[in-house]
């Protein structure tokens, strides 16, 4: 095997999370020296809200930095420490539906990613070397627009004149806001210092295993989480599926959103490093394999899906044409689709190593959100 | 005269700044309860920074409330108390160069601006009743495009398929990514909540005097800051003429702008708070009566401007064609437009005031900022 990232030195902010760990294992595989920065607040939360992962490794040491909160420089004197090549950006706060629980948790969202994100910043410019950012972004910065969605940017005519101007964002929750603030922030920091970002409109990430992290394996795996803030949706309807359960579908399903398998997200991560953009450069790739309905995703089960009143605020017949070619050009090309055969090998993965009578209420749980009215 | 805000309860958030004290004052005369919230803030940056304003008021009282952070949900209470029909938010950080001058001072303002922008989105939701926000935006986050800057909205057409997309932004400084940030969120509050907001892209304020606040009025004056950091470009040259200088010229002079003077921005936010937008409107107007170059401005003075190095990246020769119908299509025509006879006024009237020699050597400073290059 050639070793691609041979002595490059990669940060993975986020280490502890669904795709830290397995992205940490990946980039090892491939030669890098990789620092694992996780300050562990996930599980925090995880513990106020009451939900809890069906499976995780064996805890692993990182080092423990808020990124958000960092008044002593911690992250300048690791910079200087340890210069990094590459830095990937995961350690913000995922769950559109948390953020939308209620005042402190919008607050805790957007402090936390907006705020840790323009840290990470300053320590990058602080560095004056030609560190490239790989930001996670979300297809859900888009929302669901009129005209199809392109990649990052647009060009336009008006009057007579064209540009190429940011493709319009018009997020649906706190979280895919924050999202969108850092994607301003960062393509200002690249106009105006250079940086070298490239930010990753990822599709909904789906899957429980990679080469590198088997299921099986207690100090491998990476932590599964199902539960109605943190699980993802075709995870969540696995674990609701073993647990007996018809896959629970907001509203009509006919919501059509970008899949893409965790192996294929920590492949296009892995291209994006061997990648980088130019100096100044804010390259926007839209990180998914495929675009399937909710229904489509509940079909996988061959059970009646439950449809039950929708806590988001969502579309149901849009339309959804996203041009995803950035990827493709590095070479990427999907190795793991959704299809009944993974979605029954996640099945039988997830029964064998969780006790999923412990989790049966939470499985089917709805999110308290404030989508439709704030208490 | 008809007193045209009878009786409406108006809260000014920010009420002890340039625009916000001249706004009381204007509101009051109108017929409205005006609620003051200022938790001097600002006061306590300039003390830090070693700036003053050349002259202020006699300190009043307000009710004093971080908007950025209020753990005890104080502003829930207050619109509990006394139910606002409209709200002007101006408490945000208010200056492109405090926001680049370094890794804190982007932090205070990012976290000042969205999370206390954040805090007001949610006691609105709170209240349950038909609040208008006026949230004041600034020209800045546009940019400076290759297209012709419309009013918030661009109606595209991509490969057959037509939408009205938010207007691009391209931020060039943390403080205008911030102002970014709160219209990003609070189109979405539009659409998810059915909030009325009014988006003010306001153009540079200018001026020193209203109506209501004459400046030889140590009662009702607003103040005046003409230091490097919270002096606007034309109050900063007054300064500097009154002083003996020659007008400080960042770089060619040949970027042009969108001004208005005071009297007439607060005239437009009055306009706005009686021409409510409808529910889930996100209504944006560019807030500006003539576009100029600084070496327009700097004219007034007839000296021979100095041209120091630009600490701001700017572009010089730009486009900067711009629709500002809004304001207008409620009446709006301004009152006062840069000329040499308000310059001359402004100058006189300061010189009367001020002990300018306290002053000389900040009234030709130039910031210190991290736009070409961290420290």
């Amino acid at each position: 095997m050639v070793r691609l990232l041979e002595s490059k030195v990669v940060y993975v902010l986020g280490s502890d999370g669904y795709i830290g760990w397995p992205l940490v294992r990946r980039l090892r595989a491939e030669g890098a020296h990789v620092l694992r920065i996780d300050n562990g607040v996930k599980r925090e939360w995880a513990e106020v809200l009451g939900v809890e992962p069906l499976a995780t490794h064996k805890r692993v040491s990182h080092l423990n930095i808020n990124l958000a909160d960092d008044p002593t420089q911690r992250l300048y004197r690791v910079f200087e420490d340890c210069p990094p090549d590459a830095i990937v950006h995961l350690a913000e706060q995922p769950s559109a539906a948390l953020s939308m629980r209620g005042r402190n948790w919008a607050r805790i969202t957007q402090a936390n990613n907006v705020l840790g994100t323009l840290n990470v910043a300053f320590a990058m410019a602080h560095t004056k070397r030609p560190v490239h950012l790989i930001k996670l972004g979300t297809m859900g910065e888009y929302g669901t627009p009129r005209i199809p969605i392109r990649e990052g940017w647009l060009d336009v005519a008006v009057d007579g004149y064209t540009d190429r101007i940011p493709f319009p964002k018009r997020p649906g929750s706190f979280y895919h806001a924050s999202k969108v603030h850092d994607s301003t922030n960062l393509e200002f920091c690249c106009r105006n210092w250079g940086f070298r970002v490239t930010d990753l409109n990822q599709g909904v990430v789906w899957g429980l295993d990679t080469p590198e992290c088997g299921f099986d394996d207690d100090e491998a795996r990476t932590t599964f989480w199902y539960d109605e803030y943190f699980g993802t949706v075709l995870n969540r309807f696995v674990a609701q599926v073993a647990s007996g359960f018809s896959p629970t579908v907001y509203g009509k399903g006919t919501q059509r959103r970008g899949f893409i398998h965790l192996q294929d997200s920590i492949e296009c991560i892995t291209l994006a490093i061997q990648n980088p953009p130019a100096e100044g450069e804010f390259r926007v790739a839209n990180q998914l394999s495929e675009i399937k309905s909710i229904l489509d995703l509940a079909a996988l089960s061959r059970l009646r899906p439950a449809h039950i009143e929708n806590p988001r605020k969502e579309d149901y017949d849009h339309l959804y044409e996203v041009t995803h070619e950035v990827m493709p050009g590095y070479g990427f090309t999907p190795s793991r689709l959704l299809g009944e055969a993974e979605f029954d090998h996640m099945v039988e993965a997830v029964s064998e190593v969780a006790n999923l009578a412990w989790h049966s209420e939470a499985i089917i749980r709805v999110p308290e959100t404030l989508w439709e009215q704030p208490k």
